[in-house]
């Protein structure tokens, strides 16, 4: 990849960004579709978001931007547009300049996670499943396990509100669907999600007990990088079948670039 | 090169930025040197730079900025200090952090101008200079010319009051340099300078006149893109020496690189 003042700009927009895998990613699907255009980290503490997405819109080569923590909410009013996904949840993960001017977003994160599922296997389609963690991704991926056909989702989060809020939304637009923000562990699901950021840093405490895990189930973790958090780890020597955050991850790379209007990006 | 998460950035601040060789020159260099970091093109249009400055500089990421048209002089009330040859131009070619807070520039078109007229053997001391084009870089290169121990030095610009002001200047702080504004052409001088933008653009009209030449003389142009200008190739068919603005670039470029703490530049 050589730059040039030709180059043209993408670039991931969060705090921290020393773990983020898209750069990676990107310029590497750019490097090999032959595109003149570079993927960078782009690191924005969460006070500074509007300052920053007031400078960063004025660069005319800048196409777009993969937005993640903690920015995901926050970058909602400063849009212009956003897709039916970003609308639904109230997140966005990847934005893009709008033709008639001003920018819009969508949410891949959901999609993406679901995508990472199926192709590992795993279709939630019919699956009883438990999701830890609520946030704007967890909002995200419990709308795309509802709308890829899960029987029963079982909602928890630290806010015990921010669970219920969400079981209510879901209730509301699946009806077949069964809701659940019952405190139960993960006996008896198919499917056992870690959809909070508990396995980013080292010292971070579990987001749910392994040992009530069984052989059965399948793990999927969020968290891409540290690919193998300590959930999966556990997760494997139990005998589980795990999902890690890199195919989440994949999955959603590959809808943001859609979105993004990089062609060819399977190769 | 492999960009991640933990790659620091620095980039060229200007418009256009298409022709612009930063990019390349940095990036060969951070490869050289086995750097972590990565240097792109940021087309910021004249009007949006204190808009996108306030923006930029949130990027904690961000370590700091080649400056170039048009920003040159508007950058400057953007700064908290600036160094002298800064504050005698009043131009910034190149801004860092400031390890107490906010950012600091200094300008380098003037030495890099005349570090690559002595790396292609053309030292100005003691020669009778001819310079058309007093602008930002113009300014620049004229006190780099005086300070160098230039003989005398003819200033000619568009605007016939830049040129006065600027020989002024000149006056008071070398009174034993022989300044003129006088409209006179090349003849009698050893060097011939064009500092002006033209030639940037297929459209341009030459700077001077090349009938006016003679094969003795030396022609410096301070176009890095397209490396032959219109001017460069005249001046070639009558057989002068001349010195591109590549030789300028890569001045500048290796006098901002030392100031944006990137050692071993030249390998």
């Amino acid at each position: 990849m050589t730059i040039t003042g030709t180059t043209r700009l993408f670039g991931i927009l969060g705090d921290p960004v020393a773990p983020l895998r898209s750069p990676a990613l990107f310029n590497a699907a750019f490097a090999r579709l032959g595109r003149d255009a570079v993927f960078v980290p782009l690191q924005v503490p969460a006070g500074a978001l509007p300052t920053a997405w007031e400078g960063l819109t004025r660069l005319r080569n800048l196409e777009g931007l993969v937005i993640t923590m903690p920015h995901k909410d926050a970058v909602i009013p400063l849009l212009q547009a956003l897709g039916p996904t970003a609308t639904l949840t109230g997140t966005v993960n990847t934005v893009r300049r709008r033709p008639e001017g001003g920018w819009e977003g969508e949410m891949f994160d959901g999609e993406g996670f679901r995508d990472g599922l199926e192709r590992s296997g795993h279709a939630p389609r019919g699956a009883s499943i438990l999701q830890v963690g609520c946030g704007a991704a967890g909002r995200a991926i419990a709308f795309a396990l509802a709308r890829a056909g899960a029987a029963r989702l079982t909602l928890r989060d630290a806010e015990a509100g921010r669970a219920r809020q969400l079981a209510a939304r879901l209730a509301e637009g699946w009806p077949e669907l069964v809701v659940s923000t019952e405190a139960d562990g993960p006996a008896g699901h198919d499917i056992v999600v870690n959809a909070t950021p508990m396995g980013l840093r080292p010292e971070d405490p579990l987001p749910l007990d392994p040992a009530a895990l069984s052989p059965r189930q399948v793990v999927a973790d969020v968290i891409p990088n540290p690919e193998v958090t300590p959930l999966v780890a556990a997760a494997r020597r139990i005998g589980c079948a795990t999902v890690t955050g890199r195919a989440m991850h994949e999955g959603q790379a590959r809808l943001a670039a859609a979105y993004l209007g990089i062609a060819g990006w399977e190769g």
